[in-house]
């Protein structure tokens, strides 16, 4: 059976891929794909229980080197029990964040040396990439707004200041501008179905699906 | 002031180390030192947070690969937090387990990739090495049989095999031959005061304290 394809949803707080991950499934499932939706950190219950680490207390709690190793933790256990599982049996995976959030939060905003990042991809990743990445564009202030919001538990990230939320930004547009061919830009101010139309445009598009 | 002194303390499960930690710390004590005894996985909050994800639960509840990441998250913690500004201030630090249990338990019993191991340790280590490694040695089924008579909690490694205990033992005695400047095997079949009086040879000898 062909290996499914991989599919990664990133960007700052408040861009609203979580409800877009939701569309994009629906309507590829209406086209007769199996689909399986999951997130970062997390996704496995290793991984979850990692996520309550990282995600709890306060902003200073760990460094962004160790964040860095906690994330890469609960990535392997999502890799090995969810993602690889998935993609061998030809299902097509949706997950909201994943190793470029890593390379925009701990790295670009959070300081830490892009080859403690690179090594990590190497080893850990191995064949485990995604076929498109949808980068979440919105100016920050208009993100928090939104996360607070919503807000609950796990507002770790979101407490961090406004400098650290302008350097994420810029992150995940370096990483879309280095990666075009992988990556699509959305324009997260958008309203919520011209958001969908895009999202479907470039999945459509640039994975083949005939819908 | 001159950094402190760097004191690790490795080996297998019932090897009698936590013992012996508290011995030698009380000697390097009676001369006036500071003295910093710790432990791993743990030494700080954080990383006594990972510490219980680890430890704990069924035999494969990680990867190898995932363990050596929470390892090295837990680790880091540890050495900002703690083991750092320790001998920044001139204080001698001794360490029940450190990076050598990641090689032997994660990689020569787990089979983790040893370049993953190397690229942890020159990443996250940085400057933390010890200067002085006391190995304890003794045959698994003698340390196992200590262990199990002291169970609590925290009994994921005990339940691993037999055979996983032989390549951990292994691994240890690998690290000692392929460098003896840093590490000295110590007997750990030998009575307690027998045992006491060999690590206090090896730090008296090797790091000039004259007690």
């Amino acid at each position: 059976m062909a290996r499914g394809r991989f599919i990664t949803f990133e960007g700052g707080e408040g861009a609203g891929k979580s409800t877009q991950v939701k569309r994009l499934a629906a309507r590829l499932e209406a086209q007769g794909l199996e689909v399986v939706t999951t997130r970062e950190p997390g996704g496995s219950a290793g991984a979850e229980s990692i996520r309550a680490l990282v995600l709890n207390g306060e902003a200073d709690r760990w460094s962004p080197v160790t964040e860095t190793l906690l994330m890469y933790a609960a990535r392997r256990d999502h890799i090995e029990r969810v993602i690889r599982p998935a993609l061998a049996r030809g299902a097509w995976v949706i997950c909201d964040r994943f190793a470029d959030s890593t390379r925009a939060y701990q790295g670009a905003a959070g300081g830490t040396d892009p080859a403690l990042i690179a090594a990590l991809e190497a080893h850990i990743l191995e064949d485990v990439r995604p076929d498109l990445t949808l980068v979440f564009d919105l100016p920050p202030e208009v993100g928090l707004e939104r996360a607070h919001a919503r807000a609950g538990a796990e507002m770790r990230f979101e407490s961090k200041g406004m400098a650290f939320h302008q350097r994420l930004r810029e992150g995940f547009r370096a990483i879309a501008a280095a990666e075009p061919q992988r990556c699509a830009v959305i324009d997260a101010t958008a309203p919520m179905d011209a958001v969908e139309g895009a999202v479907w445009t470039a999945v459509s598009e640039r994975l083949a699906v005939h819908g």
